[in-house]
């Protein structure tokens, strides 16, 4: 019931989502009076749904501790229990990002060896794609937090993006060892020094991230939030600029209609709805949230994000590869 | 002699600022048997300008506190010390950024109520452009310093943008009062009581940066330099994507060449050179720093944004608003 086109996009994207997911099945939580009308109109989503009502909802605006309080019966909560209690695979949401990973976090609980989840996504990059986290989870991170995290997004970019040894990279203001803060350079010194075959470039630059220079990316909350919505606020800029010159001349216009396909298949490579599927990556249960505004492609998409995440038994690598990893590493600030 | 293509460039881009900056005359530091030829080339340039020769340079991975103590007959350190002399109303540099600061904060010492500078410069955005600081200079700052910012970001807005009240806003990772860290917490407390007549708009986010959503956004040197580097990547990859697809096929080719002179229009609009020209805002003279990969036609913006200072009185400004300031307002953590 989550986001802002629920639940249509929700059904639509299920309906998507069958030819490249044809093993799925959904549990959808929510309004029964709402949902049933829309499942008669799209038969092959019918076929692979089963409703369970609630008339309880998250609201978009709701405080996470409130959410988790007073939401015990809400669609959200209730979809994330099937989870936890081995009803379901995993959770796809377009809710109240901060609910989900409230309530996720008290129902599943977090991995052993996992302080604290951290939200992770895809970016598009000029040699591909790269992992970015943590994107808004945790807006104060120390340096035992981002090596968390540096180990989940190795093992992430290893097992869902096929690479055999994907570089790591710790965002900061300059690519030297001595800059930035104590937590970046914490991390730093212990990923150097790490027990585990982890290929770690070092720092990376804001604009590393569009450059693709490392496959993935650590940092906090804070900053990674910044930069990702940074990166969508120029992406867009640029486009409406794009828009606006090939509109100024008849000329300029004539141009814009010859080179259309090609401009479409520019708008394709950087849609967001291609990258929409974020992960909460250090959760006991897979938990994925699709952007609150989404469309039904983008739904879809998040939808194989969160089959693809259950199939690789990422949990299972990450857990194998945490117990590995001496957390009481020389340098690392004990303080979660 | 900082930058990439130094001293080339900034003689260049003296020639090219000379019919906007026709009062202006340079006291340029540097090796004389570089300098003379090159003036001599530009005879236009010559007539404006007076070599004072150093053999002494500061490279570009000299580290700050290092350039400080034994740079002191750089030709970074003597343009400084002119402006602390008063023979220079202004220093322009496309030299090391952190050596730049630490000397001029060394020579020229920061305004009455200042802690420390800051590093801003201008945005491009959809409604025009923003004023955006600190943008690396101060890697953790708290309420006070971020309340400072606000104020000297404000005083500039009003004298160079000439908004007769510009808006400020804090770039945060949500734009309730509830979201971000305690400094960024502390700094929208102060700010919407502050005894000054000025416009607060709140926090920001990361899209509100190219959307122009307010005049001046303030934001701790971490944050803002990553915001600054994945908008510039950013903008680098969309434009290097935009020139694949017109590249794609015969047909889009034919309509990149049609609409040639509008997309020259749109790179015209987002070109770094533009946008060249970093204030250090806070310390006691005008120090203006060009990006070291700059062009000619860059490095004359920085001089024309130097220019700007010093015509604007900007530095009398600040000491005048920051004199009404009560620097005891309550909840400002006073730390540095």
């Amino acid at each position: 019931m989550g986001g802002d086109n629920a639940p249509e996009v929700v059904i639509e994207g299920i309906v998507l989502a069958r030819d490249k997911l044809p093993q799925v099945d959904y549990l959808l939580y929510g309004n029964e009076q709402i949902l049933k009308p829309l499942l008669d109109k799209h038969g092959t989503a019918r076929k692979v749904c089963e409703i369970r009502h609630t008339d309880d909802v998250v609201s978009n605006d709701e405080k996470p501790g409130i959410a988790l309080r007073s939401g015990r019966n809400s669609s959200m909560r209730l979809a994330i229990n099937a989870v936890g209690q081995g009803e379901a695979a995993g959770v796809v949401s377009a809710g109240n990002t901060g609910a989900l990973m409230a309530m996720a976090k008290f129902v599943l609980k977090t991995l052993p060896g996992i302080d604290r989840p951290a939200i992770a996504s895809f970016f598009p990059t000029m040699r591909g794609e790269s992992l970015m986290l943590d994107l808004g989870a945790n807006v104060v991170c120390n340096s035992d937090n981002l090596v968390q995290f540096a180990v989940m997004g190795e093992v992430f970019a290893r097992n869902v993006f096929h690479i055999k040894q994907p570089s790591i990279g710790i965002l900061n203001i300059g690519s030297e060892e001595l800059k930035g803060h104590d937590s970046v350079k914490q991390t730093f010194n212990i990923l150097q020094n790490i027990d585990l075959p982890i290929r770690f470039h070092g720092f990376v630059e804001g604009d590393d991230i569009a450059k693709g220079t490392v496959d993935v990316i650590v940092t906090d909350g804070f900053t990674g939030n910044i930069a990702l919505k940074t990166a969508e606020g120029t992406a867009r800029m640029f486009g409406s600029f794009l828009k606006d010159a090939l509109h100024s001349t008849p000329i300029s216009m004539a141009g814009g209609l010859l080179a259309k396909p090609a401009l479409n298949k520019l708008r394709m490579r950087l849609d967001p709805s291609r990258y929409n599927g974020a992960m909460f990556l250090g959760l006991n249960g897979i938990c994925v949230k699709s952007h609150g505004g989404t469309d039904a492609l983008g739904f879809s998409n998040a939808l194989g994000v969160a089959a693809e995440l259950v199939n690789d038994g990422l949990n299972d690598v990450i857990k194998e590869d945490l117990s590995h990893l001496d957390t009481e590493e020389p340098g690392a600030n004990k303080t979660s």
